[in-house]
């Protein structure tokens, strides 16, 4: 069983192949687990903001955890998310995340309308205590309520709850480390634009969703740091940014990822509706970048 | 049955009274459908924000529209929201709604992430097509992507998009009435501190949220509205806008429209986590305001 | 001499004429005022933000005042902006607006960085009771701090705050109007795009800025409004509307405005840099569509 | 004569002293920039946003670089805040402080309406090729208009653009440093809470604001940071980041930084209006803050 220590490294939130019926695409999702960790990703993070969680009723969000699991055997560890906007919503997704097997959970603030700290202090502390999952917070402004440091140092006190995901700043990031550092809060780094100078101040990990397409560098680019080559780790960090700058160009990111995975033989280009899939000529543009990139 | 024209005066978003649980309490939604039918409401629009959609499990969403067509008895409208973030979860929605009997729809674009308008105006046709429910689109930023006046116009195109709630301001709801004139399109108004001069310029009606807890007054404005005395509705609408701003100080509009309505006899102060209901010093501010009021 | 009840009808914010020195084209501006008083305005607004007053160096702005002020010979009022982000030097303004003979005088809040209303208060009473001058206030969120209707109110209540010019929303305006009524504050409108709706629930007049090239057809919708025959208000407000989406598409208003000024034969193309001219492409575009509306 | 290379190390955004009546107060800034030199800065920024250069008048912004750099008598470069909102303004700004014996000048892209990339360059652009002046850059979003790693990259190019105060976040800064590498242009840290972080990853110094109040503390930061003492220097990090929590929890930064000034004896606390002084009761808390940390 794994516990706290186990989240470091690169944990990508994985994409979730869907059939054109928008159903979890079974076969897909093992084929992608199989790429990431043949690549040596230290986790999985499914039903993450590129695995489309909002968008997926509630029966295809238990089958894509049930499937990453089952594809990931046990090898690394699996954070599920299991984000809504009501208390009682989450701890529902919480339970079925359970039951299908996954290590960790992790969830963002109610994303519906601005939340007062004390609300997002009681929304986690209620689902960590009714729950007793291993929990990791997810900090991802302004999608939803920045979770204020001095919050993250309460919630820490609660002995379940062992990490945060955080898509904040650089300031928030060490902030953060600063006030949990007694408690060992797990930290991984959300925005992978910065994911060497966080890790260079003490972060844990990172969860770049680029990942889904070239896990491998940012792998390695985890391995330079923790073996002190920094400079090599800016080389690597560089050229990824660059990378995903003309992703980033595209008008989804969900979308880009589908139709990278898609042209790489993974899965389908099937987003959930409304977001829709990338256009046959923006397929085209995507299709000469990765080429370029000698990821085709 | 109703039809479009249907779609006019005060349409109150009708809190979705709860027990303890967060279940939807019927004897309440029945207690409070009465007292706003009684003061003269033309429709009812259950399970907007005021109702909390957001934050209930789908079979409290459903409850809660079969309580409120229910109590309401086919003696006016009942429109439900059916909002959601995936276009596949709306319709399931949307056919719950039917089913339950509600006689329009309404829906804000997916609000998890913005949009783009052409995934707006496909979001709301593909539900208006594939379940011929008559629809009203509902324009609320910043909770949700602005919808622009050219996309609703498109909109307005379609046979059974009959309507639309816009909370935006003034030169938004005018220049959708100037868009969609010849569509017939009925247009609800959705912040009731202009309702007045958005009447003036041609609104079909409202959906004021105070009107919960006083629709008799927004009634009154309306009348006056349509019988041309303008002054008066003017005098009613300081009044009501006064009357409100004490409210819009407190945390959270819902709970204390909840805590209003406790106090009033119709149902229970419980909000649905993580919004907490009023504190008992709010609560005592709350109900020395009502009585200043009249209210109690 | 003018007093507060000649702040109403249409006072466009003019253009400031510019030789391609960036000093002020006098004759420019008697031309492009001559055609203003002669489409029937009632009064000139000089230094607003169409007259790109924070671009100029002060004796430019001093130069300007004294242009209009000589063209407008008594006429009508003039109103000269005197807005800058220091109390001490407004007040450099506000006399040197004075000695240039300016029948009013107009500033906007402090608009480097975010202000308590307490200090948006004392800035303007400081003024006003130094330099005895009358004063309109100047409402244009978010471009500076938004003034409360709660602090204009008690700015009303100074003698020689005579005004606001309100760039906000209709909810504003109409709290101000609420707030203000006793106190007679004269309310001049900015958006041009609601100003029928504005004048409808009381506002005194508008200073849109597409006046400077179509002034006649917001005195109409002006007089239309004065003489109750709302509908064909309504008309214009629409008309006005889409052929001012046109020149909003163009990627700087006051280079629009000067472009076409210029193709109308009043005065140079120049704008303050770092502003640029309309590209010659871009003017092409506008000229086929004041070509179109029998502009030119 | 101070080059590029001189641009490394603490170097911060002084106050700007003033008397009751808005007048630069020599005497004061000569205490200012003594105490700080003492303390080891690596130069001295005047008339940045510290120095309260948007409220003040012309011939006091001349008077503040006078007086700084008679002050520092050459012992480390002084750079000159000549930030204004039109081009022409800039330049007037610019060779006042060249005359006034300013080793390099800084300016931020105009403040009052949003600009286009192409506009900031050609703003910077005729700053530095009408000059001559070495200039940086100073990108300080939301204050004004974010300049794009591109857009730097881009004016990095020119001769005199020397530098850049970056005032955005790591990975803006960490995307210039990628950017601007081969063109050596000189990056500062604008805040004051990621300074340990932007040095690690290449920054050459930083201005710090609390730097007037707590020079030395940023001094042996950025020593340790060159000499390798990385746990240190977040030790000192994470201690003034808090020693700063405090003061940022005052109404304006500008009056907290007088303040402080004022009870060290250095100058009085008069800042420009509209911003408020701190009032008596502020002060106390201040002072006893400032006590707890031994400043006092």
């Amino acid at each position: 069983m794994f516990d706290r220590n186990d989240l470091r490294g690169i944990i990508p939130p994985i994409a979730t192949p869907l059939t054109p019926a928008e159903k979890v695409d079974v076969p897909g999702m093992r084929r992608l687990v199989s790429y990431l960790l043949e690549a040596g990703v230290h986790g999985v993070f499914v039903l993450g903001a590129t695995g489309e969680f909002a968008y997926l009723r509630d029966r295809e969000r238990v089958k894509a955890i049930e499937a990453a699991v089952e594809a990931v055997n046990g090898r690394v560890p699996v954070i599920a998310g299991i984000s809504d906007i009501g208390t009682r919503q989450v701890i529902e997704h919480c339970r079925a995340a359970q039951k299908a097997g996954a290590d960790f959970v992790a969830c963002i603030p109610p994303y519906y309308s601005p939340l007062r700290q004390q609300w997002i202090y009681e929304h986690v502390r209620t689902i960590a205590c009714e729950t007793g999952v291993r929990l990791l917070l997810y900090n991802v402004p302004p999608v939803a309520t920045a979770i204020d440091p001095e919050t993250i140092a309460r919630l820490a006190e609660i002995e379940n709850v062992v990490g945060i995901k955080d898509s904040a700043d650089i300031v928030h990031i060490q902030d953060v480390l600063f006030r949990t550092r007694a408690r060992k809060l797990r930290l991984l780094v959300g925005q992978e634009y910065h994911l060497v100078a966080a890790l260079m101040i003490g972060a844990h990990g990172g969860t770049p969703s680029p990942a889904n397409i070239v896990p491998r560098i940012y792998v390695e680019m985890y391995e330079k740091c923790l073996s002190g080559k920094i400079e090599e780790a800016f080389g690597l960090q560089e050229a990824s940014n660059r990378f995903v700058d003309v992703l980033d160009a595209m008008p989804s990111w969900t979308s880009t990822v589908k139709a990278a995975l898609h042209l790489m033989g993974i899965c389908g280009p099937t987003v959930a509706a409304p977001v829709p899939p990338l256009t046959a000529e923006e397929t085209d543009l995507l299709r000469s970048h990765l080429r370029q990139q000698h990821i085709l």
